[in-house]
């Protein structure tokens, strides 16, 4: 059993939740998605987050994903995005995945914290319910929570609570804090791993300014998988070409809400999940963003080609 | 089994959820609660709603206070807090708790809605969802949701959804927009219920402009009871009296946060429920708060004694 | 000329901006106003806060009003709200009243700030603008600027910025944050003057928590007035006594939007102002309205009737 | 003098303000931009809008800038951005502007509006103060507003307000919003101009789906002038190639906040303003940003020239 650690890096994929046309979980999709996750080379996987679903489960459900996840993951760590209104919930969906094997939790603050105490406090509530053993995953997207946390407040989570090892990095705009998390560092703070989101919009600036790799689900993992292993190698400007590539897609896939019906489309037509189904609330892709999205992918498969 | 319906009238008390000294739902002071109540001359019940700490439970606890409460109400119609992030747990909990025998559910809208459709369509998809034989109660109160819902959009979703039955007003200010509701019903539209909110800041005039009684958890009932009495006999100046006598303790158990305490804390002391305990995050009343309520509390029996 | 300082206390009125039926600033109900304002006691006034409907004014009559307000006041302390989306405009109505004689200048945070860091960096950045000499008021007011201001970063910006001598306290709930205010300066930190708004909803419990008095603009300030007076002289009991007679009005008074109507429509029934004229947008009270303030105001006169 | 109508199209590029190292406005690098946008194809102009500046002038300042831009803008149409707090400073603002040549008026709505009857009564509330004369541009930028407007607001909006002639589109996701704009134009609404902001992020997109060009500032003019003239050519393929060339850059320009000093650095690196200054709180680029906005041009460059 994996558990996490402050020296986490590499490619964490963001896992989608497939759905059959029942609207029940899709427990043979999910085995061929961790499947080609896995053999497209990423180093971990994040389950029941935002972009997961993970609010339209019963608790029972959440559970089971985690558990089919497990089965297939090879070993490699699972992190479990356990945020909810209440701390019961967190506990228990935290409790119960660790013992199946999870690696780690992720939670974001919810939206009704304002003031850099409450988030601190909030962050403490949590690792003191969880206890030292679970090790948390801070989820710092504002324009999704609506929670703005400083580089202050950071500094004094990272400081006090010790079982928060990694941050998924996807404030926006972002790369100045990011260094600044860095700077703390070399200041003599403890280091924790910065793993950054936004379906990797900005994901070679911040590999250059210090980011260990990439915890996002745009459809073509591929991409965060290269653009992280060329940044860490040195080769910035191959890191670019790729990532150039396939950025009018990352750009029409981070979309907000939309996104996701992109996201599930695409790895339903690569043949990942066997369906883009969504639970309601959840759109399906009109056919103009049908047309849209195959024209991207059509220019992005030349450009790639190019490349090589 | 009583069925929430258009009719509703009276006084649905907001219940609180105790919890004994180790944070677990207190069974016993759940029957000394319902029976206070009921004594008191509540109409009905509210359950799991944001001041019965509802998103502090797992779903097995939720519905476990679910049937502690229905196996005390004597048959008195009770209303259950269905809020949650996704449809999956709103469904799951407005079934098992309609199969109980509960009236009705209550829903307030999810924070990240804005327009007046986005705000339609949701209660359309919830009623789509729970089928046409779960009463609805549509709960607005913007404060606490940060949705404000139009008259218009409020006259939609009444017009459009059979089986919303009643509004659990708390909009603030809400005096022009419950003359408007009622407007909208005498130009034709279907009549439904309206129970008030915010621990009853409003209610004598409230009652006036047409509210059908209280839906609030103020720790003293008998000020809603008496109030909505009085003003359904046309004995305004007297439901006046009253109300003012509990008005300076009203203001000071409104305060959002803080006022749960006061409210536990009241019912604690009153012998409603053993203990004040909150499940975190919760405050417990500091010292100087109690000095405050203990002022307005021995003020209001004098004032109230005045009375009679 | 009268400069704010720390040791300010008593009642500033927050004066409403009076208006002719042709929508122009009335400058007879200015000098009307303020002579009453001066007769009932006040010890200062505030103009051009929210309530004085400040952003509905050009540059040139915002000063007209500073100016026509000094022309009466008697040598009393006035304060000039001069909040605005930028440090253009805030440097100029700053610097132009204190040259007509003004005390100092209100500052509410921009709704855009969030962290503890943005909001102690914005009123560093106001005070660099206006230099040593213009004593600042903060105005703590969350539920209509959207700004949470911790008292952590309340401490900073107290410890920073000399020139900052007062804070208009409105947060809600507040009684706790005004304790911890007055708990820091125990342990060393400056006093400021703390006046408290809200329409005086908690004046009694904020003058027994350490309150300097009042700075709101209730339609009656003698209640202001009585109430920090009897306070401070320790008659907490009789302080109750006048503060609860006039309760019902001023929670009608407070609601946002409305209250603005509700104080024009008082004033002007007073005589204070010649009309309740708003510019637009601006409510007039509907006649629902004005019956439910004249009923209050009879019940007030009795109340306080008795009380003599 | 051109006044804007329901056919205007092409690019309107959102000029910067310059001002020069005292910061004070910059007249010399006003006419130095104006010529540049112009050269390079502009249709027309829009000044003072958020990435203007424009809260941080005074209404002095404002006007004086209106006049030095119309002075140069050799008759092409120039609108004005006039959001402000309150309707005065509209007003003066809007008449003085026309009065000077102005070809229309740019009015985002106020952050304190929420529904949808609440947004279109302020618009109309708008077009009452200023008269048919004067024509409306409506911004529709929920992520900097805060103000989400639905569809069916716009519709009511174009329905009742025969002065508002265009729509700024920058709501995000915004492309089935557009769909659904043009399609209720289909259905017999009249129609109006739709120029797309957002830094041109979807632009290829928009222009497919019916926009009649772009309004924004990036800071390559060409971009836009070039994308828009071959989206309306029908040279979809040829305009996603310009398109994806500057992408990279449009991406990095596009973060809220750093942008704005993203684009003075440009604009002052071409010789089109002497210096990138912004008044506080304005960024200016650390030196990692400029590195990165440095290594975007280059590439930027190199990827231009393989397209010729």
């Amino acid at each position: 059993m994996t558990v996490l650690s402050e020296d986490a890096h590499g490619v964490y994929v963001i896992a989608a939740t497939p759905f059959d046309s029942a609207f029940a979980v899709d427990e043979r999709s999910i085995a061929t998605m961790v499947d080609f996750y896995l053999a497209k080379g990423a180093d971990g996987l994040t389950i029941l987050g935002m972009m997961g679903e993970a609010p339209k489960l019963t608790p029972v459900e959440s559970l089971g994903v985690v558990k089919s996840v497990l089965a297939c993951a090879s070993g490699r760590p699972v992190i479990v995005g356990v945020s909810a209104p209440g701390f019961a919930a967190i506990a228990e969906l935290s409790r119960d995945s660790m013992a199946l094997g999870a690696a780690g939790v992720m939670v974001a603050p919810p939206s009704s914290l304002r003031t850099d105490d409450q988030i601190v406090e909030y962050y403490q509530q949590v690792a003191d319910l969880l206890g030292p053993k679970i090790p948390i995953v801070l989820q710092d997207f504002p324009l999704s929570t609506g929670v703005a946390i400083s580089v202050s407040a950071i500094d004094r989570i990272v400081r006090t609570i010790p079982s928060l090892v990694m941050i998924k990095h996807e404030d926006w705009p972002g790369l100045g804090k990011l260094s600044t998390l860095r700077q703390q560092e070399d200041a003599g703070r403890r280091r924790v791993s910065v793993l950054c989101g936004n379906s990797g919009l900005f994901l070679p600036e911040e590999m250059q300014r210090g980011a260990d790799g990439a915890m996002t689900g745009f459809a073509y993992p591929e991409m965060m998988i290269d653009v992280v292993r060329l940044s860490r190698l040195g080769e910035h400007e191959r890191a670019r070409d790729v990532f150039d590539a396939y950025l009018p897609l990352i750009r029409y896939e981070q979309q907000p809400g939309v996104g996701l019906a992109v996201r599930k489309y695409i790895l339903a037509k690569r043949g990942v999940i066997a369906g883009a189904t969504q639970r309601k609330p959840g759109a399906t892709l009109p056919p103009k963003a049908v047309a849209e999205v195959e024209a991207l992918i059509a220019r992005q498969a030349r450009r790639l080609q190019e490349l090589n």
